[in-house]
C-alpha cells in the first residue's frame, strides 16, 4: 500500500495557514525566553549610546517598532541604520557605543550580513535575531537569537514578522528590567490572537469584495504602530499588486493627500495611545478629499466615517499592540489576493530568500 | 494714470520659475557662509555622539540626505529622529550628547517645534534650518541658520529642498573642517545647474508626453541618492496625483518588485558612486518585471534599456550630487502637471504651511 501524496495546497493557503498559527509562534519564541534575558545583560553591560537596528522588507517594518520599543522601555536611542552608509561609502563611524540588531528571516540577506561583519570588527556588540539560527548572519554576529517561527514557507512573511516584534519587545523589556512583565504580556497576547482571528478572518472578506479593483492605496499609523502601517502596506503590495505606501499620519498630511479621490483609498491603524489624536485628524483630511477610510486596530471604532472598521483587542501593556493591529491587515491581503485570483503563496519574482544587494 | 494690475501667472508657472531660479539661491544661502561656520563650530565644541535631523515632507527628504553629509564628511552618526517618541510618548532619552537639526521650511511645523522646545530643554544643542528665520521655530532653537531661498510661493517646494541640501552640506562640511571645499563646490555646482536647465526642461517634455495616463510609479535610489527618490516621488504625487512611492533599490527588490507591471514605470536615480551597482542590479529587475525605467542622474546612461535617460552633470565632489539629480524629476513634475490640466502651483487640499499635528 502506498501513502497517498500530500497534497498540494490550494493558491494562498500557506500564506492563511501561517498567518493563523501566529499564536503558536509566540508562545514557541517564548519557550526561549532566558537566551533574550542574557542577551539584554549583555547590551546593558555595553550601556549603549545608541542601538542600531538594520533589515530589509518586513524586518525593517519590524526595525520600526524596534525604534519605539528600546525608546519606551529603556528609553534608549535606538535607529533603523543607513546599512549603505557602512556598506558601500564605508563611514568611520565611532561604532563602540554601539549595539547592533540585525534582523532577517533567512539570515541570508548579504548586505545585512556585511554590515554586521563591518560593524562588528569596529566595535560594536552585534545581535542577530533570525529565523534561521544556522545561517550566514547567525555565524557572523556576536550573539544570535532566534525567531523560532518554525519554518515559513509562504513567500510573504506573517509569524516572522509578528515574532519578531516580539523578540524585539522581549529584548527591548529585558534591558529595561521588565522582561518577564513582556513575556506574561506576550503569552496573554498569543491568546487573545487566538481568540481575535476567526472573527477578524470573517470580517475582512466583505472588505476585500469592495476592493477588487484597488489600483493604490495609502497605510497611515503614527508612533509605534507606524511599523504596522508598513507592513500592511507591503504584504498588500506582494500578494495583491496593489501599489500601496506607507505614511505616518503628519506625513500624510504634507503632501500625499493631494493624489486622493474617491478611487484612492486610505487604510488607518489607529490604536489607543498618545498618538491617537494625529491619526483621527489626518483621518478626517482623507475624508475631507474624498476617500474611503479603513480603520483597524484597538481604536478603530474611533475613527469617524470609516466605511469598515476591524478592530482587535487592547493588549495587556500598550507597548505591544502592533502584534494584534498587524492581522487584520494580514488577513485582508490573503482575501484580496484570493478575490484577484492572485496566488499570496508565490508572488510573482519573488522568492523567499533575498540575495539581492 | 493708474498701473497696469500684475498679470496673474499661468497654472503652475510659480513651480517652474522657482525651479529656474534654484541656481541663484544656492548664491544666496553661501552669502551666509560665516553663519554656518560658527554654528558648525559650535556643534563640533559639543563632540556629539549622535546628530538627530528633523522634518516632515520635503524637509524629511532632505534630511535622508543629512544622514550621508554627516555619515561621510565628519564620519558622524546621524538619524532622522522619531519626532512622535519626543513629542507624543514623552520618551526619556538622554540627550547630553545630541546635537538636533530641525529643518522646516516655513518654520511654523507644530511638532517640529515642539520637538525642539523639548530636546532642548533635555540638553540637546538645538539648530534650526529655516527659510523663515523669524518663524517660531527660528526663536525655539539655541542657533538659527537660513535658507536664504527667498519666498516660495509655490506649494510644491522646490528652491527650499535643494538650499536644505545645500544647508546641510555646508553644515556637515564645516564640522569637518571642510566648509570651504563645500562652499566653492556648491559655487561651481550652481553654474552646472544653470547650464543644464533649458536643455532638460526640453527633454522632460517627451517623458511627460508618454506618462500622462501613469497612475502608480516607484522612485528608487539608495545611498545620498535615497532622498533623491523621496523628494521626486513627494513632487509627483503632490503636483501630479501620482501614486509614487520612493524606495532604496533593495528594498524594492525584498517585495514591491512584485506588484510592477507594463503600467507601473519606475524613475530610477542613478550617481556614479559605491551604489551604483545595486541600483543597475534593481533596475534590471525592473525591465524583467515588465515595467518601463527612466533613468536620471549623472549616471543615467549607465541603466540598460531604460526608455528614457535624463543625465545631469557631475558635480564637483560627489557628495553634492543630489543637489543636481533631483532637477529632472522636479521638471518632470511641472511638465507632467501641466500635460494632466493640473495647478501645480496650488495641489488640492494642500497649503504652503502644514499646521497638522
Amino acid at each position: 500500500m502506498t501513502a497517498a501524496p500530500e497534497p498540494h495546497p490550494r493558491r494562498g493557503e500557506l500564506f492563511l495557514a501561517e498567518i493563523r498559527e501566529q499564536p503558536e509562534a509566540i508562545l514557541r519564541l517564548l519557550e526561549h525566553e532566558d537566551e533574550f534575558g542574557s542577551v539584554s545583560r549583555a547590551i546593558v553591560e555595553r550601556a549603549p549610546t545608541v542601538v542600531r537596528l538594520v533589515g530589509h522588507g518586513s524586518s525593517d517594518a519590524a526595525a520600526s517598532y524596534g525604534v519605539y520599543a528600546f525608546g519606551v522601555l529603556p528609553g534608549w536611542t535606538a535607529m533603523r541604520d543607513s546599512i549603505s552608509l557602512t556598506v558601500y561609502y564605508d563611514a568611520k563611524l565611532d561604532l563602540s557605543g554601539s549595539v547592533v540588531v540585525a534582523l532577517s528571516q533567512s539570515g541570508e540577506t548579504p548586505d545585512v550580513v556585511e554590515y554586521v561583519k563591518r560593524t562588528r570588527a569596529r566595535g560594536a556588540l552585534t545581535v542577530a535575531v533570525t529565523n534561521g539560527p544556522e545561517s550566514e548572519l547567525g555565524r557572523a554576529a556576536d550573539a544570535t537569537l532566534p525567531l523560532a517561527a518554525g519554518a515559513e514557507r509562504a513567500v510573504a512573511a506573517s509569524k516572522t514578522y509578528v515574532n519578531t516584534l516580539a523578540a524585539l519587545a522581549l529584548l527591548a523589556g529585558g534591558t529595561a528590567l521588565r522582561g518577564g512583565e513582556i513575556a506574561d504580556g506576550l503569552r496573554r497576547l498569543a491568546e487573545q490572537m487566538a481568540e481575535a482571528l476567526g472573527p477578524l478572518e470573517h470580517m475582512v472578506s466583505n472588505v476585500a469584495a469592495a476592493f477588487a479593483y484597488v489600483g493604490r492605496m495609502y497605510v497611515i499609523g503614527r508612533g509605534i504602530e507606524f511599523a504596522t502601517a508598513r507592513e500592511v502596506a507591503l504584504k498588500l503590495t506582494e500578494t495583491c499588486r496593489v501599489a500601496a505606501e506607507p505614511l505616518t499620519a503628519t506625513d500624510l498630511v504634507h503632501g500625499p493627500v493631494a493624489a486622493l479621490d474617491a478611487l484612492f483609498p486610505v487604510w488607518t491603524i489607529a490604536s489607543r495611545d498618545q498618538s491617537l489624536p494625529a491619526v483621527v485628524d489626518a483621518a478626517t483630511r482623507v475624508r475631507e478629499a474624498g476617500a474611503t477610510v479603513v480603520a483597524s486596530g484597538n481604536a478603530a471604532t474611533e475613527i469617524e466615517g470609516a466605511a469598515f472598521a476591524l478592530p482587535v483587542p487592547e493588549p495587556p501593556l500598550p507597548i505591544l499592540s502592533p502584534l494584534l493591529s498587524v492581522v487584520p491587515g494580514q488577513l485582508f491581503a490573503a482575501a484580496l489576493a484570493h478575490v484577484k485570483g492572485l496566488d499570496a503563496d508565490h508572488p510573482t519574482g519573488l522568492s523567499k530568500v533575498t540575495h539581492a544587494r
